[in-house]
């Protein structure tokens, strides 16, 4: 995929070209890959390229489209323009992309949609997005548990759809029963029912599980897709693996872009002004803890006036618990999302992560204190830096376990806020122990 | 999973468990779910637990567990455990912990392997392990391209693996020829030759391709698995969609962990010595950033004398410019992921990034300046510590490109080891500009 759309980005860029030049480089490529070429574009060329690509090829490459830049073309995009390309929609397509579009245009949409298509979709919006539900596949191949082994080989002559390998079997209620995988109907007798050749213990999901956890649970199964029923039993539909790793890739792009209080959403060629706003409000949560961080420093300006060395050091205090801490709680956010923390097993890890806190604590206050003495040729500011790093580095460990704990508990993201509050508590710490010990030894 | 491994760990966390009731707490759990909950408890615990594990689970269990945990096994395994654990250890499980065993152990699971399995385990060998050849599945359906229909559906009536939907066709020399569906052969006449059901154009891959593109090539392509040749087109074997998720899983679970200089083989309760000492290295290059800017602020211990509110708001400058900078950074580590960013559109980005980093900074420049002033009384401390905010916020936007793109063309992670650089960077400008302008203006 990397070098496909790296070389396709190297051509599209290039200005001027004929649309015959740009559809020779679109074809064979999929609408994924064609859609990350066109993010990497500047927005004026973006839309030179997206209006010579095929009509009918542009649905399918404005939904894999990232949020930010879907909303980007439709702002160029003329009223009929939007009529044309919403054209072929199907409820699918509408549920990736309605969070980003207007209700007007989610009514257009729904409007150009055939009956089955339109209940699809009211159906999926009966699920919140993060419920399997919401994300439910129609294309499958469903038969009566009643019907013989002959006319179920008569079902799989027609065109069979990705990542399809079982016919899903109901009842009269339409209740699901079981699943009969094609090569099975191979080596039976024609004459035979169907359900004798169900696989035992089929695995499924009901439709209101967390779609992470239906991600996990489809890759653990080993089978292509797992059937989604209601809380009546009735099958809706499937889940299928390709669903799942969509699901595994976006959350784990959405955790990375986070730590930077970006989302996924965000474009690499965003409008200036719309892409200052939103890193601004990120800034603004930092420039408050900096502050906060400033107004604790500030206690010391008469100290730091005397020992103009405690300026110069501060940052390497501060520094290290940091980072002490955002190695535990790393660790802890990875623990809490895998299940592997749990109340019984909290006391023991606080009790290992302030044991290597403790010791990495002196280590280090040994080698930086020897340093700083040696600098500043003041055996007590060693000292004083040594304790200063001792008790930064066993808070950093403390609240590297409880923070991410404490906020999972209020179910708030970890991943997300974690690491915020985290520098937040270790600048502090590390100010307020240096420069108070500072305070009391050196002056 | 979660909620399965987290019940499991309040099971099992409770002393003196009777082997029944761990082996009743176990049953119905994937050996993946067994291992994170022997993960979540500490060693002595771990260690009775593991125990009493029945001994034909036992190699399933170990070979999901992280590299760390199972160094941490072996380590209290006596010889001849080892050797029964060992026992029916086929090339693929050998492939999987290999890494993380000595080179007598590797033997010893050599020795106990029959012929075939020996094959596989050297033929994987002679591919690196980010290749994909190195974790090729042999478990599937060949056949001859020169059989009939009848003879191929007599295959379909062994016991089929996980995500099989196709019979590879080989020519005589061994050379893959194509794949037929299993459902297509449902509907031919039995005595038609196989070949004519081939489907067309089916995708393959090179064993020597990088793994993780190869995961993106299965999952693009809509098939469960992809057949992966040798450079004179032999069929050497398969790679699933299964297994590209775990890959998928691994990388993401890697870059996260990285963030912190850990690896995604680290164990929640790791020894406390082992523990310190692994995290000590990034303490340790962490505090050689943090002495080079100590050295540069030490430059201005006169000027910190005098005007001391620049030491209490010198972290302010620094860390708004590093949490910039890492915004840049994120989004361009994501695109080089993705290809997306090439020579071609260099430019434009670094440009794009320069105006909003120029129109951030002059916001956050007023800001800050205000509250400055403000609070130091002083109109041109104000002006001194917007100017350098601006100052760092550009050079967070250029530093944010450029960084990342150059350690990609390095051929270093830009993921692991673009953020050291980058804060080192914002660090030492925003100290540097804020107090130097403090020594131009102030004194």
């Amino acid at each position: 995929m990397q070098n496909n759309v790296a070389e396709l980005v190297d051509t599209l860029i290039v200005e001027d070209l004929s649309e015959k030049d740009i559809n020779r480089a679109l074809s064979d490529l999929e609408p994924e890959e064609v859609a990350l070429a066109l993010e990497s574009l500047p927005l004026d060329q973006r839309m030179q390229v997206w209006e010579t690509i095929k009509e009918e090829e542009r649905l399918d490459i404005f939904v894999e489209l990232r949020g930010e830049a879907r909303a980007l073309i439709l702002r160029e995009l003329g009223e009929d323009q939007i009529d044309l390309l919403f054209k072929d929609m199907e409820a699918e397509d509408l549920l990736e992309i309605d969070d980003t579009l207007p209700d007007r245009l989610v009514d257009i949409a729904l409007k150009r949609m055939n009956k089955k298509q339109q209940e699809y979709y009211q159906q999926a919006n009966t699920y919140d997005d993060d419920e399997v539900g919401h994300w439910i596949d129609h294309d499958i191949l469903i038969a009566s548990q009643s019907i013989r082994v002959s006319e179920a080989l008569r079902l799989l002559k027609k065109e069979i759809s990705e990542y399809s390998d079982v016919i899903y079997l109901v009842n009269r209620t339409g209740r699901w029963v079981g699943c009969v995988k094609f090569h099975s109907l191979i080596a039976a007798q024609p004459h035979i029912n169907i359900s004798e050749l169900m696989v035992e213990d089929y695995p499924f999901l009901t439709a209101s599980t967390d779609v992470v956890k239906s991600a996990d649970a489809v890759e653990r199964s080993g089978h292509i897709a797992l059937p989604v029923l209601d809380d009546n039993q009735t099958l809706l539909g499937r889940f299928d693996i390709g669903s799942a790793m969509e699901i595994l890739r976006e959350t784990s792009e959405g955790q990375l872009m986070s730590t930077a209080g970006l989302n996924e959403e965000s474009d690499l060629f965003a409008p200036v002004k719309r892409s200052a706003r939103t890193r601004g409000l990120w800034l603004g949560i930092n420039l408050l803890t900096a502050f906060m961080a400033s107004a604790f420093i500030g206690i010391f300006e008469a100290t730091l006036q005397q020992v103009v060395a405690l300026a110069v050091l501060m940052p390497v205090v501060a520094s290290m618990g940091g980072i002490a801490g955002s190695q535990t709680l790393t660790l802890i956010v990875r623990g809490l999302a895998l299940g592997q923390i749990t109340r019984s097993n909290l006391f023991s890890l606080l009790d290992k992560e302030l044991r290597v806190g403790g010791l990495n604590g002196m280590v280090w206050a040994v080698v930086i204190g020897i340093i700083s003495a040696w600098w500043f040729d003041s055996f007590a500011l060693g000292c004083v830096i040594g304790l200063a790093i001792i008790v930064n580095i066993i808070m950093a460990a403390l609240s590297g376990v409880l923070i991410p704990v404490l906020l999972d508990k209020l179910k708030i993201d970890p991943a997300l806020s974690g690491s915020v509050i985290l520098t937040t508590v270790t600048d502090i710490v590390g100010f307020v122990a240096f420069l108070g010990l500072g305070t009391l030894f050196l002056i």
